[in-house]
């Protein structure tokens, strides 16, 4: 069974809008073991529209088209759609019907133009999942089907959950349920940790019970899926959970989570569970960690907040480093101690460097210097990224954190 | 003359890279009046980009194809392309050439797998630029053409503003230069902005001079992009420039930068300018302002620091915010304030406000307040934004810093 994507929208091709729903998709597809060969966008053109759904449905068993749904004179989809098919629209009452239930729950009429919404293919059928006013569409044409999902990302992802990838495995004859579950990691190199697994992956190959796969994700950390296909989805989950189970033990410190959590998320469930708050001071990242841990809904139980001191007369006036040189690891130990200090918090994290354009202190950009603060006790490192600003400053976050992590769980 | 896209790369199939070459690209050919009527992504298999190739060219005038020039064996444009040309691969001295001089300017010796990058078909020849180990090519075929570019995203671009876009622009004939400014605002709707150059654009539908653009882009602001083409650059330019005039003339206030610079550095630059110093107060925002200030080099001439206080106690023990309230503007002043004293700076900036998920101190999720110090007076003001947790936080960044760039200016 192999499935194309055709994305619908003039705005998609003159890059006004980056086509996320198509990736989407495509991870969906080669989750439910459904080959994806090609994927195309077209503008908003009735002719061109037709064209890619011909091709499209000439090389592939089936079409996911995105896009085009909506109620104005330029969504066409459905009308060409009807063409390939070779059928009338004809109007579909429970759309209609779904639709005034839509806009009666706002408390507003209906606007005539979204009855264009209600007109489908002659022997299309409704995909059952509808949180907007596009209806979804399942489009038989022969042996083959073109599925269409509205181009807003939530109404997109809920059809293709909820219908177009069961439909697939069903049509597929894959009664099979997959499910997959994702291990962050942080500390090793892709090589590196497809090293350590080695044995485990040669074990996998032969016994066919799950697979592995790597995906490095800068600031998410370097994720490892594991999937698994099973009769039933409790028997899935089973073999999922148990080879979970083994690559973490392989990769022991380096995973962070085993339950798709981010570091910020990590490092504040271990502190918020022992009761202690956080205090940061950062320079290099100027404010970049307090930042990301703030949008971790919760956060406010355990961060009391962030001196970003970016001047060095900050650091010494206001959290008492050492005058002198303010790239060392003397002056990230004082920020770190400084931090617990003067925003009355048990756990202190510090992390200074050299952002570049030019070195700093006779250090080259992308040095760092991080400290974390501990029940009295002050641990420092230093790493040099070869990164750029940014990349360093994103980098220089989840590794300090990484680091706390450590030091919370050795406890 | 239309030129289609093919993106090669089986990891844009899975999901695992959002494929924004393809995007740029079309915002380029948009910009330099080439039609763009389809994009299409495909994966390292040899038979299926040589179908899609050969589709493309059979559709359109030209192709760019980007990606699969690197040196290993999964990297199979070069091959498939001389399949599609009916040619051999021959090897290019120059391109050897510029191999030795890449690796031998990082001290290394060049592995031979690189001499595979090498081979490029028969009558094509190389594109100029060449930022990276991949020669860009380009393959007539028949009165077609084939545009051949790295993925890599910098090496890309290069190849494509030097030499593809030109080249695509010599082929249609178009001897007119096409040249565009970006106008930034904030404050007001896309409708809002719209309706105000009514008359500016209905003046330039009869005149044709130049044409007019709108894009929202959240944080970035409201873009107006103003576009010309005229017989030389020089001229093209004027045209530009004297609508960018008008434009910026109506807009008046609206308007932060003519020079597509962002909001952050457009008030770094100001402070700069006379002589001032910034600190900030974060409590929503959580180091949010700080970090995207710090992301402009040359911050740490302006910026002393930020005081994210996100506990209470620390707006109260460290800020002098009087105890009662801190979602409100006693508190967001004496933040702004606190925030002068305690970072020793001229400028203050304050926000504070419920990020939710629930309300705080009778205030609904999305209340903000901000403050600005300047001469020593603070100004403060209150928004409702309706929009999620991270949205909010973006909004509240640029709308506080715009207070400031206003003040600044009125000054």
């Amino acid at each position: 069974m192999n499935c194309e994507v055709v994305a619908v929208g003039t705005e998609l091709l003159l890059g006004q809008i980056v086509d996320t729903n198509s990736s989407w998709i495509g991870e969906q597809l080669a989750l439910a073991g459904i080959d994806c060969f090609l994927q195309v966008k077209v503008g908003d053109n009735w002719d061109r529209i037709r064209d890619a759904l011909q091709i499209a449905l000439d090389r592939s068993d089936a079409v996911i088209v995105c896009g085009g749904l909506g109620p104005t004179q330029d969504d066409i989809t459905r009308d060409v759609i009807a063409e390939v098919m070779g059928v009338e629209l004809v109007e579909d009452p429970q759309v209609i019907e779904r639709l005034h239930e839509i806009f009666g729950s706002r408390g507003r009429n209906m606007p005539m133009n979204n009855l264009r919404q209600a007109q489908v293919p002659e022997g299309a059928s409704r995909i059952a999942q509808m949180p907007g006013t596009a209806p979804g569409l399942i489009c038989p044409i022969g042996d083959k089907v073109i599925f269409a999902v509205p181009g807003v990302p939530y109404e997109m992802k809920e059809m293709v959950e909820g219908t177009v990838i069961p439909e697939l495995r069903r049509r597929a004859g894959d009664t099979g349920v997959i499910r997959s579950r994702t291990i962050r990691t942080w500390g090793h190199s892709e090589s590196g940790i497809a090293e350590m697994l080695g044995d485990r992956l040669e074990e996998l190959d032969r016994t066919g019970t799950a697979t592995i796969a790597f995906l490095a994700s800068g600031i998410e950390g370097l994720k490892v899926r594991v999937t698994a296909k099973a009769d039933s989805a409790e028997a899935a989950d089973a073999v999922v959970a148990a080879e979970v189970g083994e690559v973490a033990k392989i990769l022991a410190n380096y995973v962070f989570s085993t339950e798709d959590q981010t570091m910020e998320e990590v490092v504040l469930d271990l502190l918020r569970e022992r009761g202690l708050t956080l205090g940061l001071a950062e320079s290099l990242t100027g404010g970049l960690i307090a930042s990301r841990l703030v949008s971790i809904p919760g956060a406010s139980d355990v961060l009391r907040g962030s001196v970003v001191s970016y001047a060095s007369e900050v650091k010494f006036d206001l959290l008492g480093v050492p005058v002198g040189p303010v790239v060392s690891d003397d002056a990230v130990r004082a920020m770190s101690e400084g931090a617990c200090r003067v925003l009355g918090s048990d756990v202190g994290i510090a992390v200074t460097g050299v952002a570049g354009p030019d070195e700093q202190e006779g250090m080259p950009v992308g040095t760092v210097f991080m400290a974390t603060t501990l029940d009295g006790v002050t641990e420092t490192t230093m790493a040099k990224f070869p990164f750029n600003r940014e990349q360093s400053r994103q980098f220089t976050v989840i590794t300090v954190l990484d680091h706390l992590r450590r030091r919370l769980l050795a406890r």
